[in-house]
């Protein structure tokens, strides 16, 4: 049995705004990291035409449920003699299916992983129920806005991208300034392998080894933000291998109430050479929603 | 027919971040609008369970399809005895299907409303397809980052909220001090009625005047956030009746391009105060869709 | 607490076709019930232009998810340019999305209703989990092709529909000819209301009393179905006032494992004056769902 | 160009029931081929649930959306503490999000497929749009009862299932007993492929040769059913390489208004050794779907 370590720590999760770590003061620290003012995206695109191969070249896991985007009106309509709704007046319409983990740039609830019979800060799992999770669902994540700093691992090994198995070791993070609330965004330039050869994204995959997790959960962190799919490594099977004491996904959601970011598009960052920002996150207020497909936005 | 008047101002709309207007300095100087470093977010809840009549309590327009939300695996399921995905690890996944408009908090993407056979910046309608808007949609909005100005119009008239029907002047907005580039955020109050009395809040409601409208225009905002569903005031069949040429979502988003941000919740920004912010708003990047569910963060 | 009736009588439900009640020989003998030839369809249009007010427009309870249907490319499409998929070769493609329950003609499945913790024939409840009901699905209900006997309670009655709320008793199906597997249909023409006055048809709606359901189920038949929404009357708030004991969906689903079809349309079969006819049903093969859309067949 | 050759010959679909060629001799005529009082289901099963890896085993084309199946409520939320709807009554409901080609058994409406600008019938394909055709949808097949005739042409040429590519030809077809107004019923035995070896079954698949196609349309049967997953073969990257002017799809639905059906399950019907049957299929009335989940029965 594994236990659980900062249970509490991060506020009773009976309200918005769980990360009681984004004082004030943190969040005023962070406007000082904008010097340039250019905001610059880091989500994938969610492409969405189910009668278009295009949706298969976004990155994603294998098995899931890919989004699906339907305009229920749109111009070829009114070009095809549909009415107007009003006299002269056009409009479109559309509707989105998601299913975030897998497939988009989403942030993790709290909810999303445990063991044992306990949510993070020792909620009944089975309140996570068809109706929604009533405790750490997404909509208790609230907006965060703090520093980010950016970790491009890939750039410092000098290579375009990490290879698919490598784990990163808390050397390669060690000497980083990183502060309490921070936004850590780690780079394995992962993505770049679906841009040249989309079968060989799904697994293996690099990412982040139990002794990097923890070093970053020690420090305190609002976020661990990665471009890989799962934070963890992937086998060539596509799984994690590591023992559930050292699960990192138990180690940030379920131990410390440390949310993910997953799946990230990071090349933009990388080009441009900041390594601090400011970060700013809006999940999605889905009530008892274990995810919500993001935006993520880095303000240099 | 009624003639654009800005296209071409707020760039070709042919990659990310159509709104040039937003510049550096836009985004600099809003980050002086900083001064408690408390973040609140804007958005009406989004509760998608379909077997609850819970989620019919939420704002919304009459026969729009509400957000669904389901688990396909909940904390439920392994109380009841499904298999955990790996030893003693327990996750739980979920959907969301949303059709924006009316529904939700959201962002109107410029192509959501036009007329005659051209969207803004004068690209062919007919490109807005079943495949999705390959001009001006909310893909191309990028995340705005800027500075929010609030205008409280319910309490600066002296009331919990307007009347339904009523339309806000350009006199209540004069003298408000707006800068290019800037969101403006205006207060109805009308949600709480909502809240109230759900049977009176479809219709009819209050919103914005043509002549506000043009005042807003001419002063170059980025976008214009309100709290109730259409911009416009509805009537009593819920219906707009400016005529074609004041058509409030053709003046902005047609004539314009100054996006649309609706149905928000305004009431905890109206307790606090405060006229003045850092706005935070990041559309999911569905690619060619008319519109995104957001949350939108005021950092105060 | 109220007891099981039927329990084991229709097999095991361990496979496709727990109806063993439905052997040869009633299907032989309902092959006699044609003597036309002529095929009549008893299910109401599946209308899910989530742009047009249309959808509202067939029967529906208050609060459910109406039926979606999106179409991913179109004609429309094509004649605004988009790419046929070969040379000369143009498809089109959709998408639904349906909740039945209260919204489509739709074929109840045994668990889809119960009391204590045991679905019919007495399978642990739990077993309904999300990813489905592993135990009386309505994939086990199979095809469903026996006689189909026609009650026009309306009719009878001398009355174009039954008023809302009347309840119809035992001594109005005395007399009729009920074999042990056979489908019964009873019309109250209820339907006719939505098209003369939506407004009125959700409730209150006439149903079937508790001891004409007992007369049903004594005589054995397969299923029952209505075009009403809920077999049983609905009062002015949409509620089956009956009490646990003589809830019409236990009696039917869960004590006696008589599936139910509802919300179907009638009044083509009244008019042509049928009593008798080969009844034709096939649900879909949704592992675990709790029901399916359905177009049933008479053939006369 | 290729011209059409039965337009008309069908009805004018303006109604339900296109299909004149179903006339009540048809129809009664049929009868006579039930002789077991046995109902086979001639679907596969339809698997959606999200988060296990089931539902990837069900035979599918790559890069079709699958249907996705959510429960709303379920069993094991009632153990876990969800209150009863009414005192002491569970019930369970759900959703299904399905794109039928590709990815069930499926009737393909006459809309589905055409060259040129117009519809089978000579209506215009531009009527084909974002709401639904408003011409040839699958609500205008009605209910389909006739005789279905079983060419086992795997069992014929002695093998477990035809080898991929595989063209069936004319000449395997002759001597069949077809008369008009027959469903035709033809097994490659293809599925089997996906039983043992699921990565072999998506490209190539065996089908219908072009001249067998037009042997089939001369004897104007109203329905050619296969086992395969688009009635005409497959090459090793999944694509039907016969020409425009041979393509089956436009054979069958757009030249002769015969509809087709795909992707049935034929294996407990190849081992009962019956070769004529009462065959019965009922599409969902959806305005305006290009196709629809079907469960197609045969009664022996």
């Amino acid at each position: 049995m594994i236990e659980p370590h900062n249970w509490g720590r991060w506020g009773a999760d009976d309200e918005r705004g769980t990360l009681n770590l984004l004082t004030p003061e943190v969040v005023l620290a962070a406007m000082g990291s904008v010097r340039q003012g250019r905001v610059v995206s880091l989500a994938l695109p969610i492409r969405g035409s189910t009668s278009s191969p295009a949706r298969l070249g976004v990155p994603h896991l294998p098995g899931r449920p890919l989004p699906q985007h339907f305009m229920s009106v749109d111009g070829a309509d009114y070009a095809a003699g549909v009415r107007p709704i009003g006299p002269g007046v056009c409009v479109c319409d559309d509707a989105l299916v998601v299913s975030p983990h897998g497939t988009t740039t989403h942030l993790d609830a709290l909810c999303h992983m445990w063991t044992g019979d306990k949510l993070y800060n020792g909620h009944d799992a089975a309140r996570v129920r068809s109706y929604g999770a009533t405790r750490c669902g997404i909509d208790k994540a609230g907006g965060i806005v703090t520093r980010g700093v950016f970790l491009d691992v890939a750039a410092a090994l000098g290579v375009p991208h990490l290879d698919g198995g490598f784990r990163i070791g808390a050397d390669l993070l060690d000497g980083a300034d990183i502060r309490p609330g921070d936004a850590v965004v780690i780079r394995t330039g992962w993505p770049l392998v679906h841009a040249s050869d989309p079968g060989r994204y799904q697994h293996p995959q690099p990412g982040l080894s139990y002794e990097a997790g923890l070093w970053l959960a020690e420090r305190d962190v609002a976020l661990v933000a990665m471009d890989n799919a799962a934070i963890a490594a992937l086998d060539d099977h596509g799984r994690c291998t590591e023992p559930l004491e050292e699960d990192l996904h138990l180690l940030f959601l379920w131990r410390h109430g440390i949310h993910l970011l997953e799946m990230l598009w990071l090349e933009e960052l990388a080009t441009l050479g900041a390594t601090e920002f400011l970060f700013m996150l809006a999940p999605l207020t889905v009530e008892g929603g274990t995810a919500s497909p993001v935006n993520p936005l880095a303000v240099l």
